[in-house]
Order: structure tokens, then C-alpha cells, then sequence
């Protein structure tokens, strides 16, 4: 058993993605989670895209709330090479948005398409991330690989692990390039604690994210359970983050309908209770 | 890419999973699958159970299918070490029943329960295994580990790749312990072609099983994709089997309630021009 870690006993080190309170606006965003105490806001691209960069840099000046991460960036992979230069641009743009909302990092989502076999897929991401990396070192921005589930490993990300996340940090070796470890999608992988740790030497750990995997999961995508619903030992996996030299903020991201239909103030509060609680 | 291999144009390698076609009675199954020319017919424990070993041995006598294996046995996982007994009798009930029917294997599915952690589970199931092997190695009946896919890691496999298959292979050697390989579970890991290869020149490819990934899938457990309809390379796949060595049957086994509600000789012959576009 890992050594026993202190539970989280204030929300500054807490960063809510404003996915998981999909229905508020993001000026309310910014306005509730400071209200209630929360450290940080990872902001959706929808959110910066409405409202525009400048003007979420003024909510973030205003609300004193820390940026970890614009989300997302990525997806590379296309069978069709006009496609494959338009997520080049958005990416580019992505990156200047970053930079102008003050955003330490952008979450890189790799990309799948089915028909594009895995290894040509993967080229695509390197060639991608690589392309790319120059402007985010200029802009002072992160990119954080963040490894999904297997199970989207058709369509959505044919970056699956967190050994495949590091093997493209290794190829490409940046400072700016790092790993985004989700609990969701990382949690069953017997390789989990040697990887963490691996990352935590080379100085990768840039972001974690947290939620919960229920057993009785009804969708693939967007039923994923709060944190102490599900099978994850959330506080455990903290301390491997934190002996592996992780002290960036703990960022809540959920993808949940059921969770989305609720009052958007009591469900922060969950939120926080169940932060305090599990991890 | 891989070198080309031949279609297959004859049934005579296929074997049917008898889930595949759930509405049908065990004594149907056989009659049906030897009418249409497979080859063979892998026999859920249900059947077994419902029809006695004795009873399902003239069934396969009298059909001449070729039984490659008795699926399932496993699920040792438990925090309760009655239910741990509970399974081991169960599977040595399954290795009396395999060796009554002719089966040549039984498919291992490791379990895996809610509360037990990973690493404590993984030994659960590497003490399982010892303990039916010499069993298994006495009635000449193979046992096949079958890697689930990770989304199952939870509660039904915590053996989710080839590689910790294969490593559970190397701990416990005999020659009766070896892999099945489902498409449906493998696909996505990169390390595919690599651990095929492995397994094949160790002689533990024992099984491979065939059916799609649907990249809109709706349901974790029940909404398997029949072959052709997904995103696998499966003449990819199967050629990758036999540079490996791999010359046993090709089963099939779909899991899915929209089959399960077709007419199941109509079934069963889609089922036949899949193989031969696809497989």
C-alpha cells in the first residue's frame, strides 16, 4: 500500500474544466468556481472561441483563478492531407489563444481515424506535435499528450498509455513537451506507478486530471463518474503523482449528462465535498 | 503493410462460438454449424450445464465438428475467500466437462472485482492458475488466458494486454498454459505484432478469436461488431497469426443483441460471406 497521504483540506490546488459545468457560461465559470474557493479553471476551446481571447483574459485577471490548461489541442490524424494542415492551423491558433488567455498548457489530444492503421496514425501525431513545438516554445505554452482509453482508440486517440505518450516525449525531447495524466484513462495499467514515476524524473508531469470509472458504465463517452463513485483509488494515485514530484494543480474534469442536468451550484459542491472526500 | 495472404474459402477452419447464436439450443448449434460446413464449434458453459458433458460428446461425435474449447473458466478474483474456493471448484468442474466433450481448451478469463487492487488481484489469479494446472496438464485439456480489453479491467479481467499474459505464461511454464487472442480485446496496442510473435515462438498462441470494433459502440458488453463492419485489419490480423505460426481454427464470437435478434440460419450464413470478404 502506498504511504498514507493528508487529505486535501482547501481548494486552492483545485482546478475545475469547464466541461463539467457544461451548461454555464463562462463568464459564470469563472465567477463561481472563484467564488466557491476553487484555485484553478482549465478553460474548453468553445468557451475561449464564444467569448474570445481577450476577453477571457480579463476574467481570468479578475477572478485571480490560475489557468493549467486551454483544452484541447490535437488531433492530427486524417487520411486526407487537407484535413490533417486545417487541425495545423487550429492548432497554431490554439497556441495563441493559450498564450493570450494566459493558459500554462494545452491538452494535446492525439487523434484516430478509422480506415488511418495505427502506426501511419502515430506518425501523423509525431510529425504533428513536431510541427507544432516551435511555436509553443516561442509563446512560452506547454503541450501536455494526453494518453486516452483504449477504448477510443478508433476514432478519438491512438495514443493509449502513458508509455506511448513518453516514447513521443523521448522522440521529440522539449522542455515544453509533457504528459496529462487522466485517472479515467490510465487507471487499469499495471505499468502505472513505474510510468508515473519515469515521468516525474524527466520533469513531465504537467497536468492531472481526475474523476471516477464506474463499473456499471452505460456510454462510452460521456458517463463518467464523479470521484468515489467508481473503482479508482483516487487518493493513491495522488501519492504516486506526489512522490513522483507532481505539485501542479489536481483538475477536475467530468463528462457526465446526469451530472450536467443538476443545479450547477449544488454540483460544485459535490464536487468539493467529494474532492475533500476521495482524493 | 503485411504480406498478402489468400482469402479463406472454405469453412472448414471456422468455428462458431455457441454465445454467437444464443437463441439457438445447444443440439441445434451443432446441427446447424456442421449443415453450413464450419468446422468447428466452441461451447459455452451453459451449454455444457444445461446438456451434461456426456450428452454434448455424442453431439460432437456425431457431428464431426472439432470442439477447440469450452469457453469460460477463470474469474478468481475475489476479497472473499470462499467465492475464491467457490471458482476453483467451479473450474475444475469446467476441466472434467472439457475433457468429457472433447474440448481442446478452456478460455481463461482472469476476473477482477471492485475493491480488489490490481497488483493483489494479478496474484489471485497467477495462484488460480497454479493450482488448476496440474489438473488441466492430467485430463490433456489446454488452458488459454484471454486478455479483456482494458475497459473491463474493473470487474471482469484485470489481464488486459498480450504482455501481461504473456508474462503470467512465462511465471507459471507449462506447456498447457498459453493465450487467446481476440481481436475485439488486442487490437489497439501497439505492441501487437511484437507480442504475436513472441507467443508464437513459444507456442502459446492457442486460440483467436474474431468479430469488429464499431466505432459507435453503445454498449460495453453487448454491442460487438461482426466482422467487416469495424475498423480492424482482420486479414491483417489473421496474417499476423500465421507468421507467428498460428494454424488452429478461427473462432468466431460476437456478442451482440442486434445478431442475437436475426433469423440465426440467416445469421450464420453472414457470418460465412463475412469470413470469407474479411477475415
Amino acid at each position: 500500500m502506498p504511504p498514507e497521504i493528508e487529505p486535501i483540506t482547501d481548494l486552492s490546488r483545485i482546478a475545475i474544466h469547464t466541461i463539467t459545468t457544461k451548461r454555464l457560461l463562462i463568464e459564470t465559470c469563472f465567477k463561481r468556481y472563484a467564488e466557491m474557493g476553487f484555485g484553478g479553471i482549465s478553460v474548453w476551446d468553445d468557451g475561449v472561441d464564444s467569448a474570445g481571447a481577450a476577453r477571457v483574459r480579463k476574467l481570468v485577471d479578475k477572478s485571480g483563478l490560475r489557468v493549467p490548461a486551454l483544452v484541447r489541442g490535437g488531433f492530427f490524424v486524417s487520411a486526407d492531407h487537407a484535413k490533417r494542415a486545417a487541425a495545423q492551423d487550429l492548432n497554431r491558433k490554439r497556441i495563441e489563444q493559450a498564450r493570450g488567455i494566459g493558459a500554462e498548457m494545452i491538452v494535446i489530444v492525439a487523434g484516430a481515424e478509422p480506415g488511418v492503421p495505427h502506426a501511419a496514425a502515430r506518425g501523423q501525431v509525431e510529425r504533428g506535435v513536431a510541427g507544432l513545438l516551435p511555436e509553443a516554445e516561442r509563446a512560452g505554452v506547454k503541450l501536455a499528450i494526453e494518453p486516452l482509453h483504449p477504448m477510443y482508440a478508433a476514432d478519438r486517440c491512438c495514443i493509449n498509455r502513458l508509455a506511448e505518450a513518453r516514447a513521443l516525449c523521448d522522440s521529440l525531447a522539449s522542455p515544453m513537451l509533457g504528459v496529462a495524466v487522466d485517472v479515467y484513462h490510465t487507471w487499469w495499467d499495471p505499468d502505472l506507478e513505474s510510468e508515473i514515476k519515469t515521468l516525474g524524473s524527466q520533469n513531465r508531469l504537467f497536468a492531472f486530471h481526475v474523476c471516477d470509472w464506474k463499473t456499471d458504465t452505460r456510454h462510452l463517452l460521456l458517463d463518467r463518474g464523479l470521484m468515489g463513485e467508481g473503482v479508482i483509488d483516487l487518493r493513491g494515485f495522488r501519492a504516486m503523482m506526489e512522490r513522483a514530484g507532481f505539485d501542479g494543480m489536481i483538475e477536475v474534469e467530468v463528462f457526465n449528462e446526469d451530472y450536467w442536468a443538476l443545479d450547477p451550484d449544488a454540483y460544485l459542491e459535490l464536487i468539493r465535498d467529494r474532492v475533500f472526500a476521495c482524493v
